[in-house]
């Protein structure tokens, strides 16, 4: 039976400073992305955001992002390998041992932003990262652009690599993901998403605005918590899924 | 046979901006407080500092405090106890799992500045700090200021108390630390820091300005990285152990 | 003719962290309260907002704050007289500036959160500010707690003291704003609100939820813009001001 | 008679992180360029470097870098044009704002680190960063690279130009600095930094660690104030500029 898992990021609120819905969003979802504290996420927030996954059995990852609150972990920030390495560890042993200690566990790590693009497009950065992550925990699953060099990176280090497509983005040709900055990047209308999602699934390619095909094989789905139709998609996405006989379902080994 | 350990706080570069004399203070110490990256510290410093930490054997501790960069932890910062309790799993959490990565072993939380300073005074945060502590690793030993009520708030959660003293502090009548604010409040001079060493080691006791006597039981001795003197007063109180036949060594149990 | 001024606090935005409303606001107020970076509000957004009041003929406050971004200056960071007068010299100069240079005028200074509260209580702290705007600016126009020693310490630098009441918020018999933290501080109905408003211009007072009168004298009253009521607050407050023959209009001077 | 200004970074600590020596180099310079606060300085360590320069009748730049205190200003952080124009406004304005409340006059801006490198050579940023010095104040004068295109685009906005050149840092045969990645980049010994000072100032060329002749212009030389040798350099120059006719003295106009 084919199953899809669909995640979100979340836990990025700072202070009095609210990002996302993350509330209405977490009985849709299966596995969900905490963020940090670098580019978003405050302990507290990072604490109940745990807290709530744990609640209600979603499935826990750590979103590292650079250390950049002002932009949102959005702009690439110049570091060197010793400091990106160190700052990744710090970043996922927080999360990590604050997921332990609530009584969860910690599955994997999808990093943020800018920093989730750099790696898709710079094998040093990317290695850099997931050696990093490695010296954490060299069980955690690492997820990442779906067709991208990530999966090799991933899985020369001896990880599991997660392939992640996107319900609310648009994709070129190419099997890159459409610039936020292009008009209609960004999928606002809830049918054409749970077609996307399906037809992935199904058939393993979605299509273009011009209607090319673009082969994607994906274990997760992203949601994006700030997408205003976000819950209202994750609805229409489980009724299509209902549908077609495919389970949503944290993953656990691609 | 007499021993005693002498901690150093550590790893509070940030950036550019460089504090104390990590470098030539780490031969003459037995246990280092690490910076979590809160009131100092950034990853890479972090990662740097638990380097040089495993490889001369020094013993390591994490040195959590309050998040305010700009006050450097010296300030009480209002906090939820929600707030503190997460902000503080975080801190531990993340060097925990930088030293394990790096190859080892997170031994005791010293909590930083006013968050120290507060713990010795109000019961209630305290308490939450060291819940904290024990949620992310219950055999963690808690350092805090010798003769408080650290004690016995450690020791009911089932944990292990360290109990320090200040190679280069004087202490009031009634056992507290002479406020920074006092003239004098600072020892600069090597001698004076090696007899107040030695007298509580061997008497238990240390003697404030005016000459009363203080009771005083050490587990640990700080000596501050930001005291000009520092590697003066630990060159000297290494030979002043030396002659009194007490042996610096990291504390394991009390 | 009688005439009141609304004020709102704006501009709090922080990079992707988007606070309040203020295009929906903008319309329905006659002075704003721009963040000045410290406990909300960057550059870009700040100048936004700058922009968006002078092309709406909205009287422009600076709104300065402890520096304290994940308290949203609503915690009391303990600062020297020094560093609290450097901290408003900073924000209130670069408001001002960031104001003409954009072809409007700085008019008034409205302290933010924990700070404006510390002001209401501490002569001290009070004094330090409003001596730290003055020499910034002496026409400056500063605006208070009704009702508050603020009137006295502002006259006693010869300048101009601009009483604040609240649409939107609750008081208790001594004349004290209701704590956040008790139950029904916040008014969320539109008709509340209106009568409040109309009662203290008309008749000088309010009442207390028990229906104790409370008297208060005010030139400009504050809505929250992060009241989710705050628009439909606001039109109703115009409806009501209009139909009692009253304007609504920026105060000049008291 | 021939002059010349020396000119350093200063204000750059930032809370408990001490920055530089300004205190033993204040009395060598005749201009000061002071951090605003976004890569280095608080607004107490800026008022109180604001205080010795008039004291001590040293003329005031300001100092804006890019907001990051992590890397110091220098990295390059990517910005929009709004961004980095409101980002310049609000330095500029928190500076001459409180250097006028001070009692003192605001003559110049110097760009920082990775800003004034990226204007150097990025025509629009170049561009975007002397408009918005201009919205600020019109008669302020603009340190920039001597030999690039800055003297072009400040001009071509009707303000002055200062060029700069560099007591301690070699350069290469184009004129540009040495990479501070480079071996020997950095003058460290007193007699070599007189010697570039004398050259420039008196034949209008320096010579490269190859013996090549660097033609050069300079309106003002720039000391570290990071370089250990900072005080010893200065006094050095000072001497040699008195042995050579040529007095140390404030640009005016170039």
């Amino acid at each position: 039976m084919k199953q899809i898992d669909i995640n979100c990021d979340m836990g990025e609120s700072y202070g009095n400073f609210i990002v996302g819905n993350d509330v209405a969003i977490f009985p849709h979802i299966t596995s969900t992305n905490i963020a940090c504290g670098m580019h978003a996420g405050d302990p507290y927030h990072i604490q109940k955001t745990i807290e709530m996954a744990i609640a209600q059995g979603v499935q826990i990852g750590a979103h590292p992002g650079y250390p950049d609150l002002q932009g949102f972990g959005r702009r690439v920030i110049p570091m060197t390998t010793e400091e990106l390495s160190a700052c990744i560890k710090y970043q996922v042993a927080a999360l990590k041992g604050m997921v332990e200690s609530a009584g969860g566990q910690l599955k994997y790590v999808k990093p943020h932003g800018a920093l989730y693009n750099e790696m898709a497009k710079n094998e040093k950065e990317a290695s850099t990262v997931v050696k990093a992550i490695k010296s954490i925990d060299p069980t955690l699953m690492i997820m990442g652009l779906a067709g991208s060099h990530m999966k090799e990176i991933v899985e020369a280090e001896g990880m599991t690599f997660i392939a992640e497509s996107f319900t609310d983005r648009r994709y070129e040709a190419d099997g890159k993901l459409m610039s936020r900055a292009k008009e209609n990047s960004v999928i606002h209308n809830a049918e054409e998403a749970v077609n996307q999602v399906l037809s992935v699934v199904n058939n393993g390619f979605t299509e273009t605005l011009n209607g090319e095909k673009v082969e994607l094989k994906a274990h997760s789905f992203c949601i994006h918590g700030d997408n205003p139709q976000a819950v209202e998609i994750l609805q229409a996405i489980k009724s299509g899924l209902e549908e077609n006989g495919i389970t949503q379902k944290a993953f656990s080994t691609p």
